[in-house]
């Protein structure tokens, strides 16, 4: 996808809606020229609000879609914009369940103005299974204790920390909104369950021996709707290090009110017992905190406790930064 | 799809190759019509040779494709058989990769007639992600220590034995030659990942508190290519008990040779932490061993030393019956 982009924010009804457009300006800032509301949208990113046109005039070559409802449907009140943009000269990419090309005003106009939809969320190429062979160069996974906890960030923090210091390092995406960041990558559970090492072992292919890939992980191996993903995940990446990503204000598993959070404890063993199968090596080497919703000193006192309980690295990629697991891995 | 079976063995280059058309014989005789082979077929089921024309004059329905090659495709000297099956009043179904109703000839004859094209291993609706909340009835899931290990027939031959003593019990499959079987079922390993668990979760929906769902396990924890099928399907299920299938004359995992097999004890442990996250007391209740490449001599010494060993009844579904699980679940 071409930048820079005009972000879309629709209707969202809350920041968390617009998390992907939020995502896309916190790591890739200088791709982010405007944003474009519907009238109740309850969220704002504080970049200028244009029209498409004015979008394009100033240089804009995609309208990113960066709002999702709880369905990942495209309701009919959006389809205004998404033609707008088109013809405006602007791409649209999106990451919902749904397809851009199924919307049949959308796909009309873009074959006549010879526009490209993209599907973030679909694969468009097939993946071979996964072999489970070691392959040079360095990885490094992002698991959690449940969905949404900072995986996607702590990631990104990681790539920039290690280029920062002239390391080799590419972050790898595995969902939508990491997608729209990196401008590629795979959204692992929209793959065929059968494939879904494979495609892991396709995003980070072999490479220098001293570079790393920072695998962003899905789901989480205590999520029963999502275990599955993850272990595939695990197993494909290979990775040679993992970090334990937390929410730890979280009541319940996402989506699940009446199931409980693993502890941090349980979910180094149980990951690591899983990524022994494809290396024997793999090591859970830090942990990530989302402390977002703590106090600057609540903060503090957890990622200290954290770090002294489990004899680890414990890092806020916003409100810390990962350097200290970067010393680790150094 | 409607029987009786017209089964398709097109040019198998060995047993091995046809060996759905073998399963949907040994399960579901009473469906199964007649066979037609192309020239070099290297494998019979024993059934009398039919052309399309003279099966559907013998009353089958549907011609099934029981043959696999390598690549999961279907190749053009199959075509004219299926459009003559198509012509003669037959519907045709299929458990391959490729779609029946890709190939253009077929697709166009099927459209003209108004025949249905079957493809078993594509998933026709959509499933909601897995809730991994407990549902009345009763689930017992095989796994093994790799694919292709017996899992299929240990399950059927476990339906079979519990209808004989009255019980309420449905196989559910889970895979193309278990679908032909079954008449439904679900092909998880072709599910889109993020749907795993909650395709198996609809596939063995809540039930009589008596009855028996008996589903059928894919891949394995410890085989790198499918162990996230196996996981979500393992979540899905919330098995009350689970059997471990294995072959003891297997090498090396399959498809993998430098890969060993896991012990049948690890595969419990491993089984057993799996599947406590969607019901603590699933619990392993016996063993079905492959025995198919021992002598008889060897496979009665085997069974009972793996029965020993492991303190749980030790079954061959095709020769010793799996009535001592049967047993132990009473």
């Amino acid at each position: 996808m071409d930048g820079p982009y005009l972000l879309f924010l629709g209707d969202a009804r809350d920041d968390l809606a617009a998390k992907s457009a939020k995502g896309v300006l916190v790591w890739r800032p200088e791709r982010c020229l405007a944003q474009m509301s519907l009238p109740g949208c309850k969220t704002t990113l504080g970049l200028t609000e244009m029209t498409p046109g004015e979008a394009a005039a100033k240089g804009a070559k995609t309208m990113l879609i960066g709002v999702a409802n709880a369905g990942g449907f495209i309701p009919d009140t959006w389809t205004g914009s998404i033609v707008a943009s088109l013809e405006a000269g602007l791409d649209v990419g999106a990451g919902l369940h749904a397809r851009l090309g199924d919307i049949p005003a959308v796909k009309a106009v873009a074959q006549r103005l010879g526009r490209t939809l993209y599907d973030l969320r679909h694969p468009t190429r097939e993946f071979a299974v996964g072999k489970g062979s070691k392959r040079p160069g360095m990885r490094l996974l992002t698991v959690g204790t449940d969905c949404s906890c900072g995986k996607m960030f702590t990631s990104l923090a990681l790539e920039k920390e290690m280029r920062k210091r002239g390391w080799k390092a590419d972050f790898r995406a595995t969902g939508q909104t990491g997608i729209m960041i990196a401008g590629d990558g795979v959204s692992v559970d929209a793959v065929v369950a059968d494939f879904i090492s494979g495609a892991t072992e396709w995003l980070a292919p072999a490479n220098d021996p001293d570079h790393w890939d920072l695998i962003e992980g899905q789901g989480s191996l205590f999520h029963p709707s999502y275990a599955g993903v993850t272990l595939g995940l695990i197993h494909g990446s290979q990775p040679d290090a993992m970090v334990v990503c937390h929410e730890p204000t979280r009541a319940h598993m996402r989506g699940l009110p009446d199931r409980k959070l693993p502890s941090i404890k349980d979910c180094i063993a149980a990951t690591e017992a899983a990524a022994h199968l494809t290396n024997p090596k793999a090591k859970v080497v830090g942990l990530g905190l989302d402390t977002s919703r703590l106090s600057a000193a609540d903060a503090d006192t957890l990622l200290q406790r954290t770090a002294d309980e489990h004899g680890l690295p414990a890092c806020d990629s916003v409100r810390t930064g990962v350097a200290a697991i970067v010393d680790r891995l150094a």
